[in-house]
């Protein structure tokens, strides 16, 4: 089946403390956005890209764009205000009936075994969201500061690529943004549809610190050997 | 006020994949739980440690213990067949009022600060929990593999040192132990006591994969300069 990726790069990176975006930002020498479109780009011959910048950012993204042999794969969009905006605005793109990744730009460690099979639930059941176990033990938090444990057990940490069958994300899409809506699953499901868990990888991991680019840099290094 | 920390070093590290409990493995030429004892070590003069481990490696823990000038602080305790009996063992040792810090001797990166802060606050409040949020949207998942997305910043990752006045840990710890004790948190709650949250650190991770002490390892190159 046809596949795109819809790889969300809109953010402005405020907690990085760095005038450039984070997924602009150098990791072992490339930006942390190529590691995400070589791993997209490698995992499917076929795979389209639909990369969403901010608009400050086009040139840029375009000239990492170009520097792939797999160049006339990536299409750049425009981000919008929120998440929901940037993606609503790249699925405008994803024509015909396929299956459709929503990657966020930062998570340059994913894997293509996890994007793999991402892919075949999402065939299958319609959905594929990936998600991890806490380590830690939680605490739910109530109001005026108490709180209290929850079984870990229960709680799944959300990653991407959130991964649909077209006609149930872009029908879903088709919505006015709401405050409910974090991430592609809400969307889906705010639109009647059950979602499917699927496993995520421990090192598939959001960068939104210096310490998590640290993180990243080693971890990179160990996979290149 | 006198301070007592006890580093729970029990594990078999099961999940590490090799015969060395995670709290043996060597980070940059010295057992992970160098790093432990030397920060508890050195955040407070008068501090003293009680270190449970193992009975398998009480042996390896003294020769660690007595490589520190303040190797006269260390005392050893072996391990119980659960996390809370490993705990009441150590605090058999601690006698009189003071502020009792519980922390996993996996936690390495455990900074000098957050002790102090725990410290100021359990003497202040009777309790310090250190928690960090969850950067990745958060579902709860219920029966049959159904899940619902929760608000994120709800859900609060528990971290240690736990820190508490001697009166409140003492009495909870005189209880039979229960399912329900995932750490020292809920067993002063059961105990009727109110447990009061602080800000952790994202860096203060439990060392628990083999990623882990990669990313361990290179954190710890950092700070070190």
């Amino acid at each position: 089946m046809k596949k795109y990726a819809i790889i969300v790069a809109g953010g402005a990176g405020s907690r990085m403390g760095t005038p450039v975006p984070k997924q602009f930002l150098p990791l072992n020498g490339r930006p942390v956005l190529w590691y995400t479109l070589d791993t997209f780009l490698g995992v499917f011959p076929d795979l389209e890209i639909i990369l969403v910048v901010p608009a400050s950012h086009v040139e840029v993204a375009r000239a990492l764009a170009s520097g792939f042999a797999g160049a006339g794969r990536i299409r750049l969009v425009s981000g919008g205000n929120t998440r929901f905006h940037s993606v609503r605005n790249g699925l405008e793109l994803a024509v015909g009936e396929s299956v459709i990744f929503v990657h966020d730009g930062v998570r340059c460690l994913v894997s293509r075994e996890l994007i793999q099979r991402c892919y075949e639930q999402a065939v299958r059941l319609g959905s594929a969201i990936p998600v991890t176990g806490s380590g830690d033990s939680v605490r739910l938090v109530g109001e005026e500061g108490s709180s209290k444990p929850i079984d870990r057990d229960r709680i799944k940490l959300v990653q991407t690529p959130q991964t649909f069958r077209s006609d149930i994300l872009l029908e879903a899409y088709k919505t006015d943004h709401q405050e409910a809506f974090t991430d592609d699953a809400t969307v889906v499901e705010v639109a009647g549809h059950a979602v499917h868990l699927i496993e995520g990888e421990v090192n598939n991991i959001k960068i939104t610190t210096p310490a998590d680019l640290v993180i990243a840099g080693q971890l990179l290094a160990e996979r290149m050997g």
